[in-house]
């Protein structure tokens, strides 16, 4: 069922191609932070408290970055791709504090939760004020298509959050649905931020739709990843916090699979553990055991590299390029996390 | 200490303004009303479910009301007007359902606040669907200049909250604080909501200023009214739901002129209802007694007159319109509704 990510292109196998994104965007994105951080400033001090906490709490900051390539990969630097690489990074961040009110999570990024340390409350306006700043920061550009293409995201983000929440612990949820959630939550900001790059870059339509298509593809490949990697990844081994989606009842994929094969009996461990906020590890474990009885995790992943596959394959109209190489390295180590 | 509002000009006074604003505005508002519904569906049906319950509840639609009043007074219509009226609506009820899941409010506009039928987790993430959608409706008018007025007034708004929340049960925050906490929450999109409707309907710089001092001075005043009537206004007369600013520890200003006047007792008395969501009607009661004793509900209703003033004075340089006797008229009402 494993299905090779190098369908299209022959290429030295990558490695650490996130920190070699780091490096040839490195002088933009000290402008992008430098953005940042001056746009996360207020007179409220507790505005930049809790935006610096999280904001500068060791996220790659893989989403600007790849607006930034973008840009980079078609050559003409307007200068917009800096407003909308930190917009995007704004936005995100946005949904990072929303999410964690929503899904009541007490870490992220390996220390608290914003909420954990300044409560729910600042964490939901502070999230608005990020969402205001960001399109504060698209409206300078004086871009409005570009502003379109993040403003529908934007709402789409939304959707797909609601969406999720409808579902949680619907036993009835299927492929289709899960396809839907990880497509709206997180596939469309990583095809914005690209999208954007492209155009503040100056491509042609056609390189705009590529760009698209790979940031669109990617973005569910790395979706299918963390839902994978939730539960321990292709093998499903058990560590730190594994189990999170499922104590809180997230339909994904590795779940789905399974109830869709489990005889009754397993159906009926997974729906006692589904949502259940207090299960046990060896819940947890008994539910990854179904798992790999039915082969859901490295199905998962399957489903991942396919969605890779169509990213990389996106890039093949254009022209070779360092940058463009890179961006396809950056998909493969992106899937090889959970390798 | 009683200010006349009718500084300026002579008029007859005003009645039922609002109700004879939605009358002259009848027709565009019904487009508004419309793109207002069709922008709140969504394929996933918890999002316009949430959404109409809120957005139909029977607000009167002031902000809206006032963005096409706006631009019907200078007379250019440009069709933008329509988006940004439903814009400013989305944004407002987004606050909405972001402020009553941060002061944990039950009710809203009568009914049960949507939390209370759907949770926290929905309000929050439909509040920032609408948000999104809000974004989408400017960005189809092309008009960046106004999208900028708008995309500043929704990150000052948050802030604005923050500030709110970081001065809870504060007894040092002052006047000047008070001051800030309303511009931002709510006076800038009153301004906002003006502006952009003078812009979409052709004004000069000179009109634009207008309005936007016009919205800012009626947003103030609004604020200031609503913060006397949630004592039971100028006679602080106890009603249902009255004190519920004290129980949330809200520093409004009928509490922080008492603050200054009050001895210590009387200070005891008031800082240990503050913010004590289980606070008595009879230790409401008392707060309120003390209020009487410093007289600092009229004065909080003369300093909304004094705002009230200034909106109309706002408008002073423009030419004799029944639109513009109308604003005025709008204003007076806004103030009435505390006497």
């Amino acid at each position: 069922m494993a299905v090779s990510v190098q369908t299209q292109t022959k290429r030295v196998p990558a490695s650490n191609a996130v920190e070699r994104l780091l490096s040839a965007t490195a002088d933009d994105m000290a402008r992008v932070n430098a953005l940042i951080l001056d746009r996360a400033q207020s007179h409220v001090d507790m505005v930049p408290e809790l935006a610096r906490y999280l904001i500068e709490s060791g996220g790659k900051r893989l989403r600007p970055m790849l607006t930034v390539a973008a840009a980079m990969l078609f050559g003409r630097g307007t200068g917009a791709a800096i407003n909308f690489a930190a917009a995007v990074e704004f936005m995100h961040n946005a949904t990072l504090l929303h999410d964690d009110v929503v899904d009541e999570s007490d870490m992220r990024r390996g220390k608290q939760a914003a909420r954990m340390v300044w409560g729910n409350k600042a964490s939901i306006l502070v999230g608005d004020f990020l969402l205001g700043q960001a399109f504060m920061m698209m409206v300078e550009t004086g871009d409005i298509e570009s502003l379109g293409v993040l403003s529908a995201a934007s709402a789409v983000m939304a959707e797909g959050e609601v969406f999720q929440l409808a579902k949680t612990g619907d036993l009835e949820t299927s492929e289709a649905d899960y396809a839907e959630v990880i497509r709206a939550k997180t596939a469309v900001l990583f095809k914005a931020a690209c999208e954007v790059g492209a155009m503040s870059g100056g491509a042609d339509a056609a390189g705009r739709e590529a760009l698209a298509n790979y940031g669109l593809e990617l973005g569910n490949a790395f979706q299918l990843v963390d839902d994978a990697l939730d539960y321990g990844g292709q093998s499903g081994t058990l560590g730190k916090n594994v189990g999170d989606d499922l104590r809180e009842g997230k339909m994904t994929l590795p779940v789905i699979l399974a109830l869709a094969d489990a005889t009754d009996a397993e159906r009926h461990i997974i729906a006692g553990a589904l949502g259940k906020a207090d299960a046990s590890e060896f819940e947890v474990q008994q539910v990854v055991g179904i798992f790999n009885r039915y082969d859901t995790l490295s199905r998962t992943l399957d489903k991942a590299r396919r969605h890779a596959a169509s990213a990389i394959a996106a890039l093949d109209s254009l022209p070779t390029s360092e940058m463009k190489t890179l961006l396809a390295d950056v998909v493969e180590d992106s899937v090889g996390r959970a390798s």
